[in-house]
């Protein structure tokens, strides 16, 4: 089958053929992938940004956001049948060590994680387990909520950490309305009751933040994003949930809160560089936000069905997954880019 | 009456006469003060730490740790009567801002911190309010019990936020076993279920967190803290109280934690320089921590009176002040120093 | 002034020329009543099903659910100003014992409760305290907002309850779309992200519920609630919010509910009558409900700014209050009945 | 094999040769017993108070709280092997529902409960699942530790909800020192902060309290319980947790409350009758509980492994069943009595 695989750090993928994945264990899925999410992940993948901290062996097939139609399926899998259609939790868990017995799947002390550490969804087909595969209802289209399978559930795992922070007069400040953030938005809509700022550079997507129901929308390319806040909140914001991660947004952020506020840290990439004496005096906690659990992403279909969170995403072909990566990196994809094999 | 004032950053406090302080307002209370303990905080208001956070207007008198006796009260105060003995909860308070009407004292939008950003108990007499003092049981010495109103609090406070994450198997580093530590060393044992293990540069210090019941003493004067925990921890800690807050220990603290840990920063000074990557990855949470709620004044009294908590301190005359700032300074306390007018 | 009185059981009020309230202490506070909502607790105080729990005595005016304009302040009081239209939190509290200082109003050892244990609202003017006011804008009139003093804040306390334990894809009942059900149904929409299941016995309370967004309506009068629950929910609901609380209420509610389900008991009256195997055997939770905190209060009005919560009401001159306690015991008032002096 | 079954509602159970479990599934376990604990609900089962709740087919084996060693496994199985000395999670689970991937085991949609609802353990072997077993550490017999697979779980779930409800100063009723509630009361000493009252009808059972730590000691056969608890607490307890359940129990816990206080039903049999006035006034809370989830016990364990919770048991040859089940009846067991076939 085809697959675009990492074989080179800094190099584009290379799209080549390679033996298909086969049932091994009796809780194998193999899946005919039907869409696979494009993230900055991916773009972090390739310049060896998680190089030290997952000793990948390369080559591997990236792609981590992955939804199709079940093609295949071990001895023991009850919960799904060939032809159904599936959307995947983002990584393969043992289900039996402390982490997975508390429904806390991201902790997995023997997790694999498609696309990162072992063989992803940017081919025909993928191998996950049935402890991964959440089938869809009918009307739904694998390539159309793959962008769910990994963007939707991290910020629906960030959103509802801020759940008990949130309260009627509180402001949650989300920044960066991309492929994690327009979906962030719109769950802090859905699943809180604080008022929503939107942070971002860019006037288009400020807008489209505007269309999703942003109570206030600012342009931070000036840099005076921390006064904007303070301002529109009367000295502080809530919650801030960053979705981009750099060493500013990292900085800023902090400056953003008012005492006692918590900042959500989704986008990465950065460093944090700040003084122990802003985090205590203000008692602020910083939160690291990862994936997110098997429920968690059964809850955001949910949420799907109901209409209560759309996906903004451009479906390509296969065989532009560099292409498509490439403008990712400029900047220029709006919601997600989806790769359809 | 005789005080210890900040007359000017970088120099010994003045001890000199001022006016006794008066009541004012209703909810005034004067302290004929028993005992004020010497904190880490007063050296770094002398260094001017805090100038830019909290524009205090010099000179004042330091102290923020006070406990003693009822002098005077305002027309309205009703909870406690001319000779009560009090301990101070170490802020003032309107009552009034949604921080106050839900508990969290510690975010008084119109907070005041005598030995802060007012005048404070180096002193023999000290103004608080009827919100901020909690009358002592008759077996309860000021200057004894002193401690607890700063050092006690804080620890009481941030092992409080554990509980939830401390479950039997678990395991939380105590980083540093000085006024603080040793008291959020104990709290760690009353409160909660995990496993404690505590890090110094001092074996004296270490034999003390032994006989505290410590169940593993690190000393990390080599360097090699990260590894040690890892290792007794089976890849990381649950759980990390910093009561240090130097460059090191905020670098190093977070790379002990396991996946999902947190890491609860007490002690203060240090710059936190961390990859966001890492933060994300492990989904790693950092918690600010700054004294406390009254109730948890009120229920770490009630452990003391149980008996599961002690203090360790020595008790200085009020004109050695300067000195007993010197030998914190060079780590010669053991526990706490406490000031007695 | 004029006031309405409970001079004897099971009479009508007896409406009067009483002495006006005046300031005796520093935080008393008196309201010119601008609006005095009408209660179902109204008819159960005349009816003496309070009687052996309160011990008040008679005569007292009762109304407990009251908004105005500040009249005149006691000497500390720095909150409020004669003029300023407030809405009254229901209960008068010390502002010192454990309950007030963790914001738990509601259980204040020292409470005093204006209509249930000392002179309310159904009068010219009412006396409270500075802690037991919040100041409206001023687009809001207390006539309008009085119903959130009681009806509203007893609804959102406990529909903030259930914010843990609703998901997307979980149902809450509400039973009853009356005075406080037709708030808590709005509640359950605005801040959590289950399914709402609207119950009544009258066709035109469901209508009026299904106008308020309500997911499900089910008319209950046929005494078949629990198939009808069972059958929309696919097992079970995972929330029941009481707000009628009769015997056939409590005996259903429970029954309505999946494995670890949580009946909320707002209304009340009626005796819970439960074979102990059921509640352990579902480990089904039962929550009592009264009023609930001053912020309770305070994030509710802002709901109200926002537009996310109204309130359906009748206002009625004062004259007529036995005629509208009679309308309310008929079932005759839709939504809210408002005295207004 | 041999195995003890009910055959007959309100019979004694017969002791009979049946086939061996055999593997069928790829995640099946089969045990070889070590000890199988005697419980009370093994009395309600024989009384027929679970049949219209349950459905059971006579005939089948009883015993829910199983030890042993491995003897077999399912092709699919990693965590365990033969030979291993393993303790029980009380019920089968189907690792897929939404309870189970929360972690709440006892809430399984596919939930098989061995002992109640197939083939339980009062018997040579027993078939459960590779999800269901823990490994035991090498120094823990299964027979002596057989009490935690039922008794201990569902105490320790049930204390650890209380943990939120408990600081320092708050009082914790516990009724009933049988096989749960000795350990219950162990468990309220090692992970709350609460003081204990111990209440029974038996002055042995009572001393026995003491000897664990107990703070106070009640002797309830006067039915002076609730009095008793109010003086000591002065006003009502923050927790009552209930281990026996019959009608008086279950009126009088709620009593010894104090406002906001939690009610802990453990035990079963009786009818819960109480007004709503009181629930609703009091906001109190009532919680039924339902064994625990695998994480439970494996906490459990390792605070047995700790030294911090002891069983009280006593052994008996598999064929004195019915003779161990009239003791347990008549009041006579101590602690908890184990078979050992």
């Amino acid at each position: 089958m085809k697959a675009a695989r990492l074989v080179e750090y800094n190099q584009p993928l290379k799209v080549e053929e390679v033996p298909e994945p086969r049932i091994t264990g009796p809780y194998d899925v193999i899946l005919r992938v039907g869409g696979a999410g494009v993230c900055r992940t991916d773009l972090h993948l390739i310049e060896a940004v998680w190089k030290d901290t997952l000793h990948s062996h390369l080559p591997f097939t990236i792609g981590h956001e992955n939804a199709g139609w079940v093609e295949e399926v071990g001895q023991a899998v009850t919960n799904v049948q060939p032809g159904d259609a599936v959307i995947c939790h983002p990584v393969i868990t043992c289900g039996f060590c402390r982490a997975c017995r508390a429904g806390n799947d991201m902790h997995c002390v023997n997790i694999v994680f498609p696309g990162l550490t072992t063989d992803g969804g940017y081919a025909q087909y993928l191998k996950t387990s049935a402890r991964s595969v959440i089938k869809l209802k009918s009307n739904a289209q694998p390539a159309e909520v793959a962008p769910f399978a990994d963007a939707g559930i991290t910020a629906y795992h960030a959103v509802k950490k801020t759940i008990p922070l949130a309260f009627p007069g509180s402001s949650t400040v989300i920044t960066g309305i991309g492929g994690l953030g327009h979906i962030g938005l719109q769950l802090v809509h859905a699943m809180t009751t604080a008022r929503s700022i939107a942070l971002d550079t860019s006037d288009a997507r400020l807008q489209f933040a505007h269309s999703l129901g942003a109570d206030e929308t600012v342009n931070v390319s000036q840099g005076d994003g921390v006064q904007a806040v303070q301002r529109l909140t009367d000295g502080g914001a809530d919650v801030v949930i960053d979705f981009v991660g750099t060493d500013q947004t990292l900085r800023e952020s902090i400056s953003m809160l008012r005492k006692g506020g918590a900042y959500l840290i989704v986008g990465y990439g950065g460093i944090m560089h700040e003084p122990s004496l802003d985090i205590i005096n203000r008692e602020i906690t910083v939160m690291g936000n990862l994936v997110g659990t098997y429920n968690d992403l059964v809850e955001l279909m949910e949420l799907y069905y109901q209409g209560q969170v759309k996906i903004k995403s451009s479906q390509y072909p296969f065989d532009q997954v560099n292409d498509v990566l490439h403008k990712l990196d400029e900047g220029h994809v709006e919601g997600r880019a989806v790769l359809v094999p």
